[in-house]
């Protein structure tokens, strides 16, 4: 899925420097790993060049300031329509467990566990990155699954569902409780799938206005 | 319940510095405010000190490294053991909604919310902070609930719990997801309650060895 068009076409440039999909593939790479790692704050565009090996006005040149490089490379771990399409494949019945299965697959993954932990870190670590993260859910998750959800409340039962997936993201891979990690992967599933239903199904919005 | 002890009695220096409990109680404050607003990386004891009105000294002398002025300020929210009394007070049958309750207050209560998201943002922001937040969390919070929840897997089990306590202060409160932040107090209860006695029940331990 390399892409082959270069970014400015109107200035090609060639031969005088690499900039093709490879630098800014290496650049991306760069970037997610320092956001990762480092969080929000502490990752510079003069960093992700070097980790990079080119010259800070490249980064600049693609992505402008530290926040669109965040906002540009900071993928979600999954394509998230596609991962929807999947999970709601069979219907609501099935849903709790598939999107279970995803994400203790997301959680068990380097390159994808990367990308969650590298999103909870920012969005606990700044306004301004927690502000992007929020928009890039909004936009990007809780809309497509809120619309999936359907019947009443969708927003709030798709927000209950991100809270125990983000809420497993941070308990397991960023704080790092034990019983966690080390916890059979089919076990985990069994545990979660049953409280994603929960929150899809809604049956507790009746019990409230009791 | 001020401390009314001076915290070194072999030198009261009375008179020269207010130095007893209200600066203390200043420090702590002040401390937990930056924290919990800046997160553990930019957060400094002079900061602290200036957000006080005291000598920088004077918080080194009372709390030592920047470390050691979070973990001995970074109180939870509600003091563990005497919570767990209460939310296992008539058996496990309600202790999801007790629990729930209490966490549903935790976090529209500003004070409380404070300490918990200063917690959150820190373990996100910090791997030094990450790990004074794990065993804060593990001694004080897990250990204890394990203890009580008994039966197999008991670690499992309380972290399964936190990781759904965890993700809604960081879904609500951190990120601020606005279905949550709008959603009636007793619906939220409603809805977290029967997750939390999900993970207590420990049912779903049998299902993943089938």
């Amino acid at each position: 899925m390399e892409k082959t068009t270069p970014v400015r076409p109107d200035r090609p440039r060639r031969g005088r420097r690499p900039a093709g999909s490879d630098t800014r593939a290496a650049i991306e790479r760069a970037a997610r790993e320092q956001f990762g790692e480092l969080g929000y704050r502490r990752t510079t565009v003069r960093g992700v060049a070097r980790a990079a090996g080119v010259d800070p006005r490249l980064v600049r040149h693609y992505h402008g300031s530290k926040r669109d490089l965040f906002v540009s490379t900071m993928r979600l771990p999954i394509e998230p329509e596609a991962m929807l399409d999947h999970v709601f494949a069979d219907g609501p019945g099935s849903a709790g467990e598939r999107l279970a299965r995803v994400l203790i697959g997301v959680l068990g993954d380097a390159d994808s566990e990367q990308i969650m932990t590298g999103l909870i870190r920012a969005a606990a670590s700044e306004p301004e990155a927690a502000e992007a993260v929020r928009q890039l859910l909004a936009v990007k998750v809780l809309t497509p699954l809120a619309r999936r959800v359907g019947g009443p409340a969708p927003e709030l039962r798709a927000s209950l569902m991100a809270s125990q997936i983000v809420g497993l993201g941070m308990a397991r891979n960023v704080v790092g409780l034990p019983a966690l990690l080390g916890a059979p992967r089919e076990q985990l599933i069994s545990a979660v799938a049953p409280v994603l239903d929960h929150y899809l199904s809604g049956t507790w919005l009746e019990a409230a206005s009791d």
